[in-house]
């Protein structure tokens, strides 16, 4: 497909619409990001048409930054956390809100007046790194995005692989541990039980259950609080500052992120994996771990290129970079 | 890609590099095999030259059987058990053969004076199952070759995914059960240990080491042979004939089976599975068990489509077919 040079080409929309936050930004075709709203996303019960309104607010918000003579030409994308028929634009399935079966796509450019794009927020969040951060230059990609689980997407020949329903890249729920921790699918043993935000959390918590000296500096992290608040961001920042029991835990977590990787690379066979989401903040110490052990189990080893494990670039702006991307490229012509 | 009608597209010979048999056979373009010959494979003693100089036989034995008018335009395709870089034509590593990063593309085409095309032995049997078989019409397609272990095959919109270095598709070395059975690929735990023909000749010598009523049919089975005989064969011939134990042992393996399809089909949702391989004769009886756990546990369960897990239809010639179409399609233009 042919890409405007960036000098023309209009900026885009795009949307991050997670489990605690619902993120927009007006994105140049750079990549940059410069008008940026945020609001907290509405609960699992409040109405679909609820949260569709403001969605369109922030974007109506975002486009009123425009010159009015450019405002018509600007895509909007959306990238949801959940189930997305990209296809069709519709939202199968989203945990962490009412909608089931959602024609997402139909109710917002209904709303706004033109047509929006909706895809998953994982497979934006690629996308923004294969354009623009780790993965530039990758024709096979696989990337992860680490928060309270794990979401995941997959790039083969510069192209995001949805899968035949638009539903693939759900790499948390295969079984690393048959009858192990119940995880929110139903299922035990999940691999995102063992290689999230929330297995770090829970590893956590054991450490301070435990008491004694290892958990000393967990618990000042704490500051009087309840072990049940701890985060995986506490425990990468005692890591940081040098806590052994932290950085054991980040070790752990990383051995399970490369297990599951192993089994991964072994099925896809990618260039290059990305690790995104807000447990890459982690970095290295979680990353590491992670890396040796895809070295180590991954079948073939010796015999074949192990694929790098990098950092994802973008931070916490990838989803709505890469949601308004890909509303650019399908405003454009064929969709990436 | 256009094809020439089947009437006017020449045959192709298609070979089959597996484990215990090179098998090779003149396949027309509508699938059918109208001459086959085998050969037992040579063991990780021999040295690669051999092997191709055997399977330059067996392709010049074909050959030898086409008018000679026609002869020049037969295109040649192999599928070979092991890593294959299809897109260099390399066997980069074949553990059951001496090949390491063996150029076999290049020295066969030395040898028969003619094109001839790579591939993975898996990836060639999906081929032959998407083009002929239970594959049909489904542009999304995961294949398991279920043997000794677990080979696989990724197709999407119609088109074989072998990743970055054409090594995609290694479904059984994803770890299933932590510190579980060693694997030879030198893991423990790994998938294929626990659904593959391997397992269910595993279980069977459990049950007849176990002895009791539970044994009898199997003991029968193996008529005074020492239990280490017993293979998957002989387990669903007991099976088909009613043998309880017979049947929870399959019953088993399914099971096994449908937990990593669950995972599979969440990383990657595919329209349809198909299952083929030696140990998928065992039909509905190990199949059901499948179906079942798969949805029962994959992620997502009640807001999306189950995939259909079929079983192959090609059997045995699904590799030498598969072969055979990708060269004939390689021979005609842009690759499949």
């Amino acid at each position: 497909m042919s890409l405007r040079p960036a000098t023309s080409a209009p900026p885009a929309v795009g949307v991050d619409v997670g489990g605690t936050r619902v993120k927009a930004g007006l994105v140049e075709a750079t990549g940059e990001v410069v008008a940026r709203v945020h609001r907290l996303t509405p609960g699992r019960t409040v109405a679909a048409a609820e949260v569709e309104e403001l969605i369109a607010e922030v974007v109506l918000d975002l486009l009123g930054q425009v010159a009015v003579a450019e405002r018509g030409a600007i895509p909007v994308g959306v990238g949801a956390a959940g189930f997305v028929d990209a296809a069709q634009g519709r939202v199968v399935f989203a945990p962490h809100l009412s909608w089931r079966d959602e024609p997402l796509r139909e109710n917002l450019a209904r709303r706004l007046g033109r047509p929006v794009l909706v895809d998953n927020d994982a497979h934006a969040a690629a996308w923004a790194e294969h354009r623009y951060g780790a993965g530039v230059g990758e024709s096979h990609l696989v990337m992860l995005t680490l928060g309270t689980g794990i979401g995941g997407a997959i790039l083969t020949e510069g192209r995001l692989q949805r899968g035949r329903h638009g539903l693939a890249g759900e790499f948390g729920h295969q079984q690393l541990v048959p009858d192990g921790l119940r995880c929110e699918c139903g299922n035990r043993g999940c691999w995102e039980q063992y290689a999230s935000g929330r297995a770090i959390a829970r590893l956590a918590r054991e450490v301070v259950a435990a008491g004694g000296d290892h958990a000393s500096a967990l618990v000042r992290t704490l500051d009087g609080g309840e072990p049940g608040a701890l985060t995986g961001e506490h425990v990468t920042r005692a890591a940081r500052e040098g806590d052994r029991a932290s950085r054991e835990i980040l070790a752990e977590v990383g051995r399970h992120l490369g297990v599951g990787l192993a089994g991964v690379a072994a099925s896809l066979d990618p260039g290059t994996v990305v690790i995104g989401g807000g447990v890459s903040l982690a970095g290295d110490l979680l990353l590491d771990p992670a890396r040796e052990t895809l070295a180590r189990t991954l079948v073939g080893r010796g015999h074949r290129p192990v694929p790098p494990v990098r950092a994802a670039q973008l931070g916490e702006v990838a989803g709505m970079v890469g949601a308004a991307d890909l509303a650019r490229h399908a405003a454009a012509g064929p969709s990436a």
